[in-house]
C-alpha cells in the first residue's frame, strides 16, 4: 500500500514569493481492487482478477515554507504499483500525504487514468491553505 | 429505449471534500428517429431509415454522497444502442438520470456527435444542486 | 442568394433548461462579389472574376422555444453556393436569419475563410436576447 | 448477420485503366461473440455479455467490371450492428462479400479495432484476382 | 461541366531533366449527380437532390515539354462547381484533360473526397508516357 | 520603409453591431536593422549584416464605422518587405497605422516572429478607443 | 518472472488465406533488473533499485493453424510486472514464446520503451517460419 | 555561474503604451547541483555526478522604460551551461536578474524541465510592479 | 538575381564514406515574375504586380570531395529575395549551382511552395554524378 | 573532447537472432568551433562566439556479440557536451567509435540538428560488417 513516509522535503529557496511548481507522471500504475476490496496483490491469482490500472498523475502547488523532493516524490508513486485501490482514492490520497508532507499554500493531484471498458476516468482534487496566500 | 435502472452507485469515499470527476466514453451510439418518431428498432429494414448515431459522451461531476459506479454505466450507455432518439433528448435524459441516480453538487453532460450532412453538433447541459457547494 | 425562408425549426424539448447547441459546417462555399458589387453568379465568365470563398461556419445558441432543424439549416447554407457576398455579411447575414427564425436566448456565428491573397480571416458575431437567461 | 444481398455494384465507367479506389468507415460496430458463439444478439440481457465492438473498416481496390455502390456498403455494414462476431470473421467476411460482389483485380480489407483489454487490433487481408493485372 | 479548354501550358523551362511537380487544391467542389444522372444543376430546386460535394485534389507530374500554366488549372477545376458528377469520372476526366494538354512522361490524379454517408472515399489514377522516361 | 498610405477601409455594413475580424498573415518579412539603425535596404551587401526576418502578424479588432480593406491590408504589410525595423516597432507601428486608418472600437495586433538566435519573440500591443463599446 | 503456460489459442477460422494480425499493448510494465541481476522483485526496498520500465508491446503476425487468444496474451504479458529483466530479453523473449505457442508463417515484436536518462529504446525482433509462405 | 552582468537592455520605443513581449528560449541546459550542493562544474568527471538539465525557459513582461536586448538575454542564458543549480532556482534567480536589468511593469518566466526519473517539472513565477499598470 | 557566386565551401572531413547531409530553409522568398517576364524587383509599384512568394527549400546530398558552408548557403538563398524568378527556375537553378559549387555524388532540391489561388506546388529535381558512388 | 573509452558494452544475450536496436537521444549538445577551429571551450569569453548547438542524436544497429550499454552511452555522449566540433565529424565520430566498441552488424547514426542562421540539418551516416549479416 501507499508509503507516505518516503516522501522527503527541503526548505523553499524562495519562500518570500508565491509560485508555482508543476510535476507530471506519465508512468503511475497501481491495480484495481478484488471484488471490490482494496488490499496489496503481489501474487499473479491475484492479478488475474484485480487487474492493472494506468495513469498520469499531475501535481500543481504553491510551495510555503518546504518544496517535494523529486527522488521521493517518484519511490512515493512506486508505492502504489501492487496496491489494490479506487481511483478516486488514489487521487484524494496523494493530495493528502502531500499537504501534510509539505504544508503548501495550495495544491492540485489531477489522476488521469487509462480507458478501462471504452470509458476514460479523470480525477481532480484540490487544497488551499486556510492561511492567506500573499499574491 | 434508455434503462435508468441499470445505473448503480457507491458511497463517495472522500464526501467532505468538494472534488471532480471527469468520465469520457468514445463509443456512444444510438439511432436516428424513424420519420422523426423516437422508437426502439432492432430490424434491419428500420436500420435503412433510421441510420445509425455516433458520438462523444463526455460528463463531469462533484459527487456529494454518491458516485456513479463505472461498470453500470458503461451498462446504461449501451442501452442506447438500439434506440431511436433525438440528439438533445440524449444529452438532457442522460443528465437527468445521472443526476436522480447520484444526486451530484454539480453535473454537465456533452454529447459530441459525428458528422452528418456535413454539419457536426455539440450539446451541453449542466445542473447545480439548489444545495450551496463547500468550495 | 441566401435563402433564409429555408430554414425550419421544431419546439426545443427540454425547453425549461438552458442548455448549449453547437453545429458547425466546414464545408461552406460563396463567392467573392464581382467587382464589390454583391451579386448571383451563376456563369462561368463571372467565375474567372468572382472567385469561389470557402469557410468553415460555426453556430453556437442556448435554445428558448424553438431549435434549429438540422437538415434545413443545411439546406440554407448551401443556398450561399452561387451568391457574390462579402465575409461580414455572410456572418452577420446568417446570424440575423437565425435568430430571426429560432429566437434564441443567446446565439454566435463564427465565420473561419481560407486564406486569401496570404491573409485568413475569422468574423464572430454574437447576439443575446433582452429577456433574462434563466442560467 | 451480415447480409451481403444488400451490397450493388455500377459498371465501372473507366474499365480499360487500372485506377485504386480507397473506401473507409469509422463507424463500424458490431458485438462480441457471447460466450465465444457468434450469434444475432438484440437482447439487452445478451448484451450484457456480448459487449459492442467499435472499428474503422478500410477498403482499397482496384475495380474490373463493376465498382461498389456506395450507400449500398453503408446498409451492409450497418447490417454487423447486432452481430455477434469475431474480428478475425469480420475482416475476412468483408473481403470474400465484396470480391463475390464486385470481382475486383485487387482489393484489402483492413479492421482497426478498437482498444479491448488495454490491446489494440488490427487485421488485414488481401485478395489478388487470378487474372492478370495491366499495369 | 468541366471545360478543358481553359487549361493552358507553357513551355518546361528545364525540359533536358526530369523532375517532378506536385500541385494540391483542397478547395474542389462539385455536385452529387441528381437521380444518378450527370448534368448541370445551377437551381436551388435541383441542388436539394444533387447536393455539394468536397474534395482536396492532388497532381504530380514530370513535365515533357509543357507545363500546366497554374492560373488555368485554377479556373478548370473552378468549372466543376455546378456540375452533377460521379467520383470516380472527376478524378480520371482531370487526369484524361491534362494529359491532353501538355503531355506529361508521367502523371497521377488523387481525389480525396469529404465523408458522406459515414465513409469517405479517396480515387488514385495514373498515366505513363508511351516514350521512355529518361531518369 | 511602411506605407500606410496604402491601407484603406470600407463602409462596415453591420455599424450597429458589435463583432470582431480577426485577420492573420503568415507571410510577413522585413529586415533586421543594420547595426541597430532602422534603414531601408535594397542592396545584397546590406542584406548581408541585415538579415531577414520573418514574421506571422495577426490583427484582431470591432470595427466602427470602418472595414480594413483585404488587398489595401496585404500591400501595407508588403511595403515592410525591405525596410530595416526592430520587432517592437513593427507591431506598434502597425497598430498605429491601423487605429488610424478605420478608427475601431478596439484592436490587437500580434507579431510573431520566427526563432533567431535560439530565441523566438512574441509581441503584443492593444488599444481601446475613448469611446464606449455598445457590448 | 514472465509465465508463457498463460498463453492461449485458438484454431484460425481463414488458415488458408495468409493475412496479418497486427496487436499493440500500451500498458506493458516489468522492472530494471537490481545490479544487472535479473530476478523478481515484489518488495519495495528492492524496487529502489530495480526501477520501474514501462513500454508498449506491438506484435505482428500472419497466423498458420492457431491464432493468439487475446485475453490469454493480456495476462501473459501481466505476468513480467514484478520481474526484473533487461530490454533485449522482453523483446526477445515474448517472440519466442508467442512462436512456440501459435508457430505463426511470421511474426515481429517491438518493444518501445520510455526515454531513462535522456534516451529512448527500441527493440526488434523477426520471426520467419521455414515453411514457404503462401502469399 | 549565471552571469546577470551580461543582461543588456535598450529604450523602451514605445514607452507610453502598456504591450507584452514574450519571448522562448527551447535550448536552455544547466547542471544538476552534485550531491545537492551547487556549484561550477566544467570537469567531465563532475559531470558524471552532476548530469546535465534541459529545459525551455520563457519569459513574458511589459516593459517600462526599458527592453530586454536579445543578444545579450542569449550570452546570460548561455552563462547557466556549466552550473551546478536547482530548477526553484533557475526560474527564480532568471526572474530576479531580469527583473533588476529592465524594471518591467510585470513579468513572469516558466521554466519547462525535460522528464527526469519519470517525471516533468514546471516551475513558474511572477513579478508586478508596484507602481500602478497603466492598462 | 541569384548570386551564385556567394556559395562557398569546405573540404569534405569523410570523404572516404558515403553519408547524407539533409538541409532545410522554411525562411525563403522570392517574387512573382511580372507580367511573366523573370526580372529584379526592389520597387514598391513593381510589388504591387510582381507579389512576393514564400517556401520552404530542402536539400539532400551525399558530398564527395567538398561540403556545402551553411552560413554561404544562407547569403545564397538570401539573394533571390528581390528577384522575380518561377517556381520551376527556383528549384532548378539551386540544383544546378550547388553541383557546380560542390560536385556531389547525388543531390536533390525540394521547393515547397505557400498556397497561391488555393493550389499549393511542390517542385522537386535530383542530380546524380555519372562516377559510381561507393555505397 | 569526446572520450570514447567511457562506451562499455555487455553481451548480446541473443547473439544468434539478428534483431534491431534503435536508441534516441533528444538532449545532445555541444559547441560550434570557434572560428572554423575545433577545439575545448569551457569559457564563457570563448562561448560568446563558439555558439552552442542543440540536437537529437539517434542510432540504430544490429548487434553482433556485443550490445551498448545505455548508462555508458549517456556518459559518452555527454563529453561532447564542451567540444567545438562540426556536425558531420559529430556524426561520423559517434559511428567510428560505436563501430569500434561493439563492432555490430550494421549501424547508423543520424544527428538532427537545431535550425541555425534559419537552416536545419540532417547528417545521417551508416557502417556495414564486411562479414554477411545472417538475415
Amino acid at each position: 500500500m501507499p508509503k507516505p513516509e518516503l516522501l522527503e522535503s527541503f526548505p523553499n529557496p524562495y519562500a518570500d514569493r508565491d509560485y508555482e511548481i508543476f510535476m507530471t507522471c506519465p508512468e503511475f500504475t497501481s491495480l484495481c481492487p478484488l471484488g471490490g476490496i482494496e488490499s496489496d496483490a503481489n501474487d499473479l491469482e491475484l492479478l488475474k482478477g484485480g487487474a492493472p490500472d494506468f495513469a498520469t498523475i499531475s501535481i500543481t502547488y504553491v510551495p510555503a515554507k518546504l518544496c517535494v523532493e523529486l527522488k521521493s516524490l517518484k519511490f512515493y508513486l512506486w508505492s502504489f504499483r501492487n496496491a489494490g485501490i479506487f481511483y478516486e482514492r488514489v487521487v484524494n490520497r496523494i493530495l493528502d500525504d502531500l499537504v501534510k508532507a509539505v504544508k503548501p499554500r495550495r495544491m492540485s493531484v489531477v489522476g488521469d487514468f487509462n480507458v478501462r471498458g471504452g470509458i476514460k476516468s479523470v480525477i481532480t482534487a484540490n487544497y488551499t491553505s486556510a492561511k492567506k496566500s500573499r499574491r
